[in-house]
């Protein structure tokens, strides 16, 4: 549903989408595939699953990896500009974060960033933000004082709700653009 | 379950795989991350939906998509090797093909060529020959004389079973390579 509006949404504006994804390896450019006519928008994506492929494929900078964590709001920003900028894409979507069932360098399972890249500017949100306020639950995460909301559930819901956040993020934030 | 055999297959040989998918857009690789511990295993992927992208990420030659069309043997076997070279991975999985509903360039829905390139040599395969039988249904394919049996459901079946093949097929393939 969401894939659908988002193909509507960049084909009224004659832009195209590609992705970069760690944990979801693939799904959310996947999801968007379903829809028949996709390739009207959909050029492509990088699955950088290794922390090494986001450097050699998506020009993430190492020493921005080895500050700030793979799962960190400055790598989703970097892994959306590069595929941006590899793919030719008007608009990238980037998703990195701890499916489970384990954590990850002291990130809690649920931890997911959303990188969104455009033609004038690029951010970052935490994925349980947003989403339904119903799908999160609280835990502590390195570098905050106090719980944040994360993505509850197993591995693979984790990586469905995390694609999720990707197409809702990408679809609002395009419609902001004007 | 596919996906579970393939990653312990390649975790008892400490090698690794990638993938360049065209009309899964991602969905191989995300079947593979589905198992926890496939970060052992799996380094990422390229989703190479549009043609340039083929030629841009996995450096399939222009003229070769010229000359043999995106859904073909050749292409197939030359988007695994370049995926196994940008990605670094000992073995690399390609899936091409028409998803449907409607025809491309003359091919049916459900034509798809799966490529599977290693150490030692690069193969490609119609994706319904490493199927069941069951799955497929005969059709009269350009560049051949007689209906040949291409993968059968609507768009989002042949997607799925396109995925099965190329698992299938390259756990056949990596099995059979001492």
């Amino acid at each position: 549903m969401t894939a659908q509006l988002l193909i509507d949404e960049l084909r009224s504006r004659n832009q195209t989408i590609s992705f970069c994804e760690s944990l979801t390896a693939g799904l959310a450019a996947a999801t968007l595939a379903e829809v028949p006519g996709a390739s009207d928008v959909l050029v492509g994506g990088l699955v950088t699953y290794s922390a090494k492929l986001k450097t050699a494929l998506a020009d993430v900078p190492a020493d921005l990896i080895e500050r700030e964590g793979v799962v960190s709001a400055a790598v989703a920003r970097e892994m959306a500009r590069g595929a941006r900028r590899v793919c030719g894409s008007d608009w990238a979507v980037a998703l990195t974060g701890v499916a489970g069932p384990d954590d990850q360098d002291g990130m809690p399972a649920g931890t997911v960033w959303i990188g969104l890249a455009g033609p004038r500017w690029t951010a970052s949100s935490q994925a349980a933000e947003l989403l339904d306020s119903s799908v999160g639950r609280y835990a502590l995460v390195p570098g905050h004082d106090v719980p944040v909301r994360v993505l509850a559930g197993e591995r693979n819901e984790i990586r469905r709700l995390a694609v999720q956040a990707a197409l809702e993020g990408a679809l609002t934030g395009i419609r902001e653009q004007n």
